[in-house]
């Protein structure tokens, strides 16, 4: 094991303002290239971040501390952002990631003991049994995750304009 | 073609500070982590990005002006920073980069008119004919894979401590 708070909360705490620093004021083609239907742009990755930061995190910790293996957490829907309605720059959402990710690490250090809660039990809906140290590491995994899909679309839009290099750059390998 | 020299800037500006940001002050374990045997460490990737800065990027710009496609450029050893045997922390590299990636940027904009130069073309020692143009997008292209990379290689760190969620996070899917 890896693991540590301390270490899984280096992570945590740096995520949105190194987005910030990224993604502010960069012109709008970055912003809003995609890679293709149905995938996300920058800024709609910020609005799942900040989802998460609302809905998934903390909300399932607290309820692995309430509940155990009693009850399975709610479904996490993983698209809500994407129906949301209201419009907001780059630059405000960047903002409100900083703000909220703050504040759940305040109640994430708050609700959680290293010494007692790390091996505590919840119950997944797909998974079955889950630890808390479990999750926390996917909360910083889950940021390295979107960091690195944030740069992947924007390589991407220059696809072709790197010409033959594209043989030399791994981010514009294929998955198969 | 999506390239501008504007918007390609964009980039190569916002690597250095946002690398700093991201990397200054973790623990020893998230900076010296790699893939295994052979690959690099987020360190080793800072290394090998002020490499290209000295020896890569603008010298093969002016090459281009200077020589078109009369003489290929000279081979660039993607692997020479392995090589240094001098110890700096992290913070002296991630300041060196931002030192000569400024630097290189302004020397950027003077040696290149893109009114005039950004169809101009060299000759690249494996694949023949490159244009200036096509420099730049990899140059701004290759900031993105190196970030892609250090995320990737840290993610790689938590493979076990992320337990069942390891199948929801895509950044630790194996490349077949």
């Amino acid at each position: 094991m890896n693991f540590t708070m301390k270490e899984a909360i280096e992570i945590l705490e740096r995520t949105p303002q190194t987005l910030a620093f990224f993604l502010s004021g960069l012109s709008e083609g970055w912003v809003t290239c995609n890679e293709g239907e149905g995938t996300w742009n920058a800024s709609e990755v910020i609005d799942h971040l900040i989802e998460g930061e609302n809905n998934n995190w903390l909300p399932r910790l607290a309820f692995i501390l309430q509940e155990g293996e009693g009850r399975p957490f709610p479904r996490f829907d993983r698209y809500s952002h994407l129906n949301q309605k209201e419009e907001r720059t780059m630059e405000q959402k960047l903002q409100e990631f900083k703000n909220v990710r703050a504040q759940n690490i305040a109640k994430l250090k708050t609700l959680i003991d290293p010494a007692v809660h790390l091996e505590w039990t919840g119950s997944h809906p797909a998974f079955g049994p889950v630890k808390v140290r479990e999750l926390i590491s996917t909360w910083a995994v889950h940021d390295l995750t979107h960091i690195a899909q944030i740069v992947r679309v924007m390589a991407e839009r220059y696809r072709t304009d790197v010409g033959p290099w594209v043989e030399y750059l791994g981010i514009l390998k294929k998955r198969s």
